[in-house]
């Protein structure tokens, strides 16, 4: 059973008059709570031609590897959240380029977003959401240890585009 | 006083353990309730050098004009919302190609996200939440009549590639 945020009541799910999808409607106070995808953005640090990958503190895929990335927050803009993960999760201060990455993730209700990102200085640190931060070459890259496809899609991208001297946008999309 | 989705109780705003920012928390349950900015996705489809524009039938903006766009839906991918909304409110199949502006708006939580589309058949028709469907040359865009920013920067930006002969991807930020 769900319960409405705006009054308490018990929710039903039903297609509301003028709608086409199901929603959680309140008969009680008349509220729709309408659900929908979450942004997760991030940044692809990279430090002379060395790219920067944390290992994860947490589930899911502990010990795994990951860019630095994380939720969307309210009142920010997209830079700001993919400067914002990265300062906390490696402790690293980073000039943001363009946007790099969007990938759509239905099955989780996510689009993952990375911008291309210059370490500005050495002394990054693990946060809280980190065990260790390493800068790696791409021979050395751990492919088999990526926590999620969105970031092994996207360092796949990177340096295909650098090896081809120009980097793009890629939106794409993982089942 | 707002509740709980999870078990009814009611909800305090404040900074759960190991987080940075105050959140609607649940004493009963232990329930986190995060809220987080929502991606509006839309398409920009051009006909014969002419851009699609619907006349809002709905407020906010009623009676303006925007590009096709709304709220992503849970289940689907940011191209898939893109064409949905291009079908629901101008009845127009359209093909899509490349995003082409990503617009973060934190003062009400939104990221905008257009993409360029070509319009495949004539014949399309208002939705319910349109008055009127009609294509615009550059010079009779009625600019004063635009309901949104975000559709104000994204038409400018587009006839400015136009007329540079190159179309780019566009990340910027409406405060």
């Amino acid at each position: 059973m769900k319960f409405c945020s705006n009054c308490g009541s018990p929710v039903v799910k039903r297609v509301p008059p003028g709608d086409t999808l199901a929603r959680w409607v309140c008969d009680q106070c008349g509220e729709i709570h309408y659900q929908n995808p979450r942004l997760v953005v991030g940044s692809i640090p990279q430090y002379e031609g060395k790219l920067l990958l944390c290992r994860r503190a947490i589930e899911p895929r502990y010990g795994y590897w990951t860019l630095p990335a994380g939720f969307m927050e309210n009142d920010e803009t997209t830079a700001q959240a993919a400067l914002r993960e990265t300062l906390e999760e490696a402790g690293a201060r980073v000039e943001l380029d363009a946007p790099f990455s969007m990938i759509s993730v239905p099955r989780v209700n996510q689009v993952h977003l990375f911008y291309r990102a210059r370490v500005l200085e050495l002394g990054f640190k693990p946060g809280e959401e980190s065990l260790e931060i390493a800068l790696w070459e791409e021979a050395q890259i751990p492919w088999q240890e990526i926590a999620f496809r969105t970031v092994g899609l996207t360092l796949k991208r990177w340096f295909e585009d650098r090896g081809n001297g120009a980097f793009g946008f890629h939106a794409e999309d993982l089942q």
